[in-house]
């Protein structure tokens, strides 16, 4: 049981954590806090926080627990604000889909002693992003991957974990780096590249339009994502995603020498080992995701 | 009204064609030709097809349309097979996805007079393939590109048009060269870029199941498609896919440089040129296809 959460970024994600702790009964208060105060009035009203405070420091201060849930670009100058606020006992984490990125600005900042801090990533995402599709079950048997620091004490990686399981997830441990190299490879890659692939349209999009169908548009989706939130995500994560990218031209490389050579049995072994692969992995995901 | 179709290769496109034109009373009477007796019976029992025949030359004998509705691997030989079997009034068209090779198949083959040739391509499908999961409103509001021969006698490219706009579609025509660099363009370089990724993480694919969610699920749809199709119209669309993929690592090595600089506004407008492009994308398909 939390009896104070403080979540920094009521968004979708904030959101969601804060209504699916309420619905578990696994937190007393909810205090919100962000740079938009329209959003934290909006959060109370659809009662997804208890209440809200602007200064951040005083949202943070006594929390049991502070959740740091703005988008990447803004934990920086967050963690610097929060330095010095947080309670003896407060435990923090965050849910940057970055994890080394977000470890270094930590200690760079401190905002708590290192044996408080236990960084963490949930996998979990939907099409609206916000408060107002924030909902109670987005991480129900998704994964949350915690990447606790050397410094963190095994007391306060526990508390993390129990959050997010008492929030319905799976919690996995991965050192920081592992977990930017997972990430890079499962999901920002496939992000830049569905970007990229748009964009190679452009030169002649008015010749394409309207010879598009279901598959360009299920291809395509995740291009339909925050530009801004992926622009830091992608610089955040390069080094990791640079080395994604350097594996896939080179199977995109024997792919074109494939064509080039018209052949067929290259080709046709490609496609087989991907649609063969990309089963295993749906079936990881579980029944809930497809 | 089309007395009597007969449609080689009962699958998904022919057997939705079939059901399409009886639900609109446009057609009489359908004969279906295959290869494989399960298949043809089960479209029978399926009310798809009126009956079949096993015979090629038999079936497609006296018909007044003839719609080659095979894999594209599977045409050159049909086509052989039907030379000197079509009566002198019998128009013939097909479904295939690349529409030069096609082309040149016909003018080796010659199944009919050119001048009753109009070759032509559905842009429809669907999630799952064969005869069960014909539907009659598969083509309902999607384009279907004619490509007519210079050869192709106008009233024939009307019977052809009219057929597919009983079943739904809007019809549109397209030089054959124009038809395989625009969907090279927006789904073949697709389908090669999801079969690529998916094959690019296979040397530490166990590190990284369970860390996908749903956008890895979108991205990577078309690579559960039919591998071996799928080869069959990379090779036969080879060079315009080939000048397609030649666009998109231009922009993915502008975005690889982006990274390397850390040019935050190069990505920025990268991602959001992409991500408005999409959105015209998507608006052009049309409410039902979303």
């Amino acid at each position: 049981m939390i009896a104070r959460l403080a979540i920094m970024g009521v968004g979708l994600i904030g959101g969601s954590l804060a209504l699916a702790l309420k619905a578990a009964g696994a937190c007393a208060e909810i205090v919100g806090t962000g740079r938009r105060i329209e959003t934290l009035r909006r959060a109370q009203m659809l009662g997804v926080i208890d209440r809200y405070e602007l200064d951040l420091a005083s949202a943070v201060n006594h929390a049991d627990m502070v959740v740091l849930a703005t988008p990447l670009s803004a934990m920086e100058a967050c963690l610097a604000e929060m330095a010095g606020a947080l309670a003896e006992h407060t435990v923090f984490t965050d849910v940057g889909s970055t994890k080394l990125s977000v470890v270094a600005a930590l200690r760079r900042a401190r905002p708590a002693p290192l044996a408080h801090c236990v960084p963490g990533h949930p996998i979990a995402g939907a099409e609206q992003s916000g408060v107002a599709a924030a909902r109670a079950d987005l991480f129900q048997d998704r994964r949350v991957v915690l990447t606790p620091l050397p410094e963190s004490a095994p007391a306060a990686t526990a508390r993390v974990r129990a959050m997010w399981q008492a929030a319905g997830a799976e919690v996995v441990m991965l050192d920081a780096a592992q977990h930017d190299a997972v990430l890079a490879a499962t999901s920002h890659l496939p992000h830049a590249l569905a970007y990229a692939y748009v964009a190679s349209l452009a030169p002649r999009a008015a010749a394409l339009l309207g010879y598009t169908g279901s598959g360009f548009r299920d291809f395509t989706r995740i291009a339909a994502g925050d530009a801004v939130l992926w622009r830091d995500i992608s610089l955040a994560n390069r080094t990791a995603l640079r080395a994604a990218l350097i594996k896939f031209r080179e199977v995109l490389d024997a792919l074109d020498a494939a064509l080039a050579a018209q052949d067929g049995t290259a080709l046709q072994d490609l496609y087989l080992e991907a649609q063969a692969l990309r089963a295993q992995f749906i079936n990881h995901q579980g029944a809930s995701h497809e």
